[in-house]
């Protein structure tokens, strides 16, 4: 495969140039939503995704027959600083989990039957420990946004991409804290369960890692480069092909939710094909949602990762869809229309 | 068929009996969960959905195989004082939507393979203007109970049940200002899309049903009959149903609130097999939510109806007990547990 970035200047190019919806299928699926039998405005939310929908898809009636859900694996030198409540080695054996289809994703991602892939990314090179030096070389950063790039089913209608990665709450957080700024506080939270010593630890660490890398701050690639982690890197590489393949993204929790932010400081705009599934139960994710304009479309206190909220926001994806192609209109019913 | 209820005393002991969830059942569920390949707590909502399902079906892993949908529709005399956005006749009309497969809550259905029925409750004979006397006789209201109570199908695994009825907002406002107080417009909105001055009519409306039928004033039954319609009788019918056969239920939004309230009233715990589906954007919503104390699983500015909102709630529900049923264990798929 000819690959479409070799640098980070080259993956910046590209985010200057993605494509935006179909205004005209956008406007076609508005002039539908307000003919069909129900007071206008009464599903809501419901209502903007389908219209939001049918500008990607490029249809005034779309439905969501193929969706899919990848989860990305890596593993972090930062674990070192003790700052996850589990070893390091439970982000294979959970991946081990996800190919036998033990996890929760995988639950979910029957039920809402999505095409589920696994990509582990080297782990057992961990990236290095961020609060010593960049957490990845250029050519590593690279060669993950890449695996992500070419994880994507060109064939796919909506994309969710989780993660899971042992330590990966402090690599977000770090994210964040660059972006962002702040107190390292704001953005540092529990992650898996650790207490509140584990906490400060990690806004220690997120403090010292953007201090050892103060190139990352404001700057989304090198953010994402030099505090990030693999499985971040691999996201925000197949948010950004699903954008150009006009493929709507559910975007997952506080991980996923800061390796794309990181696409969105780097190009403004590069998310308007990407919702917020859920608002994690993660300390710092509202903020970050806030940061990004995005208003969730649950909130059920779930914090696991593995692309399990966005997962679950997919029925409510689909049930948009349904009601917005499926049902009849005024005229077709013989109902008045007040 | 032998009618379990003849009167609304007869109601009101059977509802002094309602039986329990499965004790044994919950706690093995609750064992189950902290042994899932995730960190404790990290499904949020969803672990305590699926304990609760549990206890209701008395089994540790449940599933939803069956789930139903019952949309009742009553017409109103109160529409006689212009308190909807939309003419009477829209009722029927909606049937005949609902019976040929258009409507929203057909859609959200077939999504989440659930049955769906349609009970039309003597359409033509609309319940009297509550601000001239009762809405319904003791023998009408009975009728509607018993028209829900036997709407339930008895191997169903869930239950929605929904409403369809020009003019229904008012009769539930008129229902919760007479359960809960305080003044009457605080428990009056928009509907299906009146504006400021219908809002205070509505209010003046339902102002003058209470005082037209102070017998209704914190009496959950009394409520149904004096101030109710068919449909919301038939919802209570149902939930009360559901409770004796030990099958959760979802609840839509205010009109089916304030009919289920009817029942806490009148038995309080009447609801605990209940859960709330949605909060809806009609404006009382969330306070009948809170005396209730059911925190909403989706929020998504939904306020059609039908049991558009639980029906679409019925995939959270399902991802819920597809996780907990569904995962391997800490032991089976050999991940350390932190």
């Amino acid at each position: 495969m000819r690959e479409e970035f070799t640098s980070l200047d080259e993956f910046s190019t590209l985010l200057q140039n993605l494509p935006g919806p179909d205004e005209a299928a956008r406007a076609a699926a508005r002039a539908r939503d307000a003919v069909l039998t129900k007071p206008p405005g009464a599903l809501g939310q419901l209502e903007e995704l389908a219209e939001w929908v049918a500008g990607w898809r490029g249809e005034a009636r779309p439905e969501i027959r193929r969706p899919q859900v990848i989860v990305f694996a890596g593993n972090h030198g930062v674990t070192a600083r003790g700052v996850s409540a589990f070893p390091a080695e439970v982000t294979a054996q959970m991946v081990l989990n996800f190919e036998a289809g033990g996890a929760a994703i995988n639950q979910l991602a029957r039920l809402n039957g999505a095409r589920m892939d696994v990509v582990a990314l080297s782990l057992d090179t961990p990236t290095a420990d961020f609060t010593t030096g960049p957490a990845m070389s250029e050519a590593e950063v690279i060669e993950a946004l890449q695996a992500g790039w070419n994880a994507v089913d060109e064939t796919a209608d909506l994309l969710v991409t989780g993660e899971m990665g042992i330590g990966n709450t402090t690599s977000a957080a770090a994210i964040a804290f660059a972006l962002y700024g702040g107190e390292a506080a704001d953005w540092t939270g529990a992650g898996t369960g650790v207490d509140a010593s584990g906490i400060l630890l990690k806004a220690q660490v997120v403090e010292e890692g953007l201090a050892r890398n103060p190139e990352a701050r404001g700057d989304g690639l090198k953010a994402l480069q030099l505090l990030g982690g693999r499985e971040l890197a691999a996201m925000a590489g197949a948010i950004a092909r699903a954008r150009v393949l006009r493929i709507p993204v559910i975007l997952d929790g506080f991980i996923c939710t800061a390796a794309a932010a990181c696409l969105e400081v780097a190009r403004p705009g590069a998310l308007d094909h990407c919702v917020a599934g859920h608002m994690s139960a993660e300390a710092a994710h509202g903020a970050l949602l806030g940061k990004l304009g995005k208003r969730p479309l649950l909130s059920l206190g779930m914090r696991l990762g593995e692309g399990s909220g966005a997962a679950l926001a997919v029925g409510i994806l689909k049930g948009a869809l349904a009601c917005h192609s499926g049902m009849s209109t005024f005229a077709e019913a013989g109902v008045s229309d007040g």
